[in-house]
């Protein structure tokens, strides 16, 4: 089997084993229904490349990585219910399959069950004194930023304008984080020095920061048979991204209003988003993210350069490659 | 200054002091909103007074004392959206001074706060290397299990009919593991034995018991001058308590019939709360939820014999007897 297919397979396995309560069930049908819906598990699986990467035993990494899977799905549970997004993973949202209330508190205890995967790596587990200390620190502190970047992209929402260094801030806060926290908790149990955390924690970061410009240049050029959503939707919804951050800056006076009537438009036509897509386009916008995703990518691999090679190097590799070169 | 002056000003020293970032503004803003919103702060005593009742220094304990402090403070921003409680101590809370999402993002960062407060108790700041663990194992289940009293709490208000075990079960968790669990984190702190930490657990989970349902109590017989709220509150609002579930087993059908009437009419009048409180003390419940309080601070009481006499055994001994002659 190869090592991805392997990781997954844990992965698989550790959910599936995973201690839910059946009662009170308005409690925990949500989260068993959450962790149900799939998903690629990227986090939960950098946990392990990142211990097997340090020459560590991935399976030592297991309950680290339902940690981080827990706290994943806890912040889309609640993330839904604050961008009112009705579904998720095709099926309904937790909040619209039961109601807000269920979903705030199933995802509390999901975020709770998330720290209790930590209690793991206690030395009476044979695990060194220190580590559980390290690992509740960078877990935690992931939370705090994943919380900051929700909370700023909230905060943009009705902004007027955002600079684009404040937008890089928010999606390493909202996204990257936890990619960083994911890869940097694997190395720890591996027993990694802090050098080789801090470079495996780098990254994950510029992995995620190149992830999410990606995801607002797909948006806008995705081929609409392969994408899976409509094309141009953070167009519709008027958010603030790479593309329209730099496009404002750069456009002039009359095209720059007639962007910013489209953006804040909810109701704009297919007309609009074309005529926005073309200035994303004519100002130099399109490719200039594109470089900028290359340039996240290229740091994201000079990391890479500084571990031996080893069958999760090669996977990591090979789901940085997927990542990049994906259409949706 | 007596002991309980003393921990109180502990208390808000470490309060004070707790470095909570500026930004986000609509992150952060709410959490000192919440923490500045006073309360008696009756859980972060609980642990000082646990570690000195144990033979330790409460300064040790500030720590744990802010984690359990701040994981109640989130659970009333979370529990106030839930209920749509409009205020909190006099004040407007925080989903309706600021908004709902805010009111969910600022709960979960404050939650994240609250285990962030026991990275304190790691080998390198001189505890022993077992002790992390075992005040997060604790402090993490205590979590879980309010979070299933609450979620109890919410299906029983749908449900037709609750059982006074399970209504105990009900309170024992939303209320009573909590001020467990902060006595227990107390002495852990303060190296006592596993015993001990039992015992202290039980004073707690009885005063707990017995405190919720003197809340009932005084709901339906409080005197309207001193109880600063709608005396037979829970009666208008139709909520399960010790009160009206002994009722509707005790009372002959007719009488039950009306008593379930106006617990399910939301607009009852004030004649409608007299004849139910009049019920209550024909059906002999009034007499005997004081009994039930008796006999769970009779509980508390003897659990605290097995604790040497001391100044931190006084102020426990206080705080319970203050809870227990409250009128409100």
């Amino acid at each position: 089997m190869n090592t991805d297919r392997l990781l997954s397979s844990l992965i698989i396995e550790a959910l599936n084993a995973l201690p839910v309560p059946s009662r009170p069930k308005s409690l925990y049908d949500p989260v068993c229904y959450t962790l149900g819906l799939g998903g690629k598990r990227i986090r939960p699986k950098l946990v392990m490349i990142g211990c097997g990467m340090c020459g560590g035993d991935p399976r030592q990494a297991v309950n680290a990585a339902l940690a981080v899977e827990l706290l994943h799905n806890f912040t889309l549970i609640h993330d839904d219910i604050m961008d009112q997004a009705s579904s998720r993973r095709g099926k309904p949202a937790v909040h619209v399959r039961w109601d807000t209330n269920v979903a705030i508190l199933s995802g509390d205890v999901m975020f709770n069950m998330a720290f209790q995967q930590l209690n793991h790596y206690t030395p009476e587990n044979g695990f060194p004194p220190e580590l559980f200390g390290q690992l509740h620190h960078i877990f935690s502190e992931a939370t705090r930023i994943v919380c900051e970047g929700q909370a700023l992209d909230m905060e943009f929402e009705t902004a007027l304008e955002v600079d684009l260094d404040d937008y890089i801030h928010m999606i390493s806060c909202k996204t990257a984080a936890l990619l960083d926290a994911s890869l940097k908790m694997g190395a720890l149990i591996a027993g990694a020095n802090s050098e080789t955390v801090e470079t495996i924690g780098r990254l994950g970061l510029e992995a995620g920061i190149a992830f999410q410009i990606q995801d607002d240049l797909l948006d806008a050029v995705a081929d609409p048979d392969k994408f899976g959503k409509r094309v141009g939707g953070d167009i519709y919804e008027g958010k603030k991204t790479w593309l329209s951050i730099e496009a404002l800056k750069r456009a002039q006076p009359e095209k720059k209003s007639r962007i910013l009537a489209i953006l804040q438009n909810f109701s704009c036509t297919e007309e609009d988003v074309r005529f926005v897509v073309d200035a994303y386009e004519k100002l130099g916008v399109l490719a200039d993210s594109e470089e900028a995703i290359k340039n996240h990518y290229i740091s994201c691999l000079s990391a890479l350069r500084h571990f031996e090679d080893s069958a999760y190097k090669q996977a990591i590799l090979h789901l940085i490659e997927t990542l990049r070169d994906r259409e949706n």
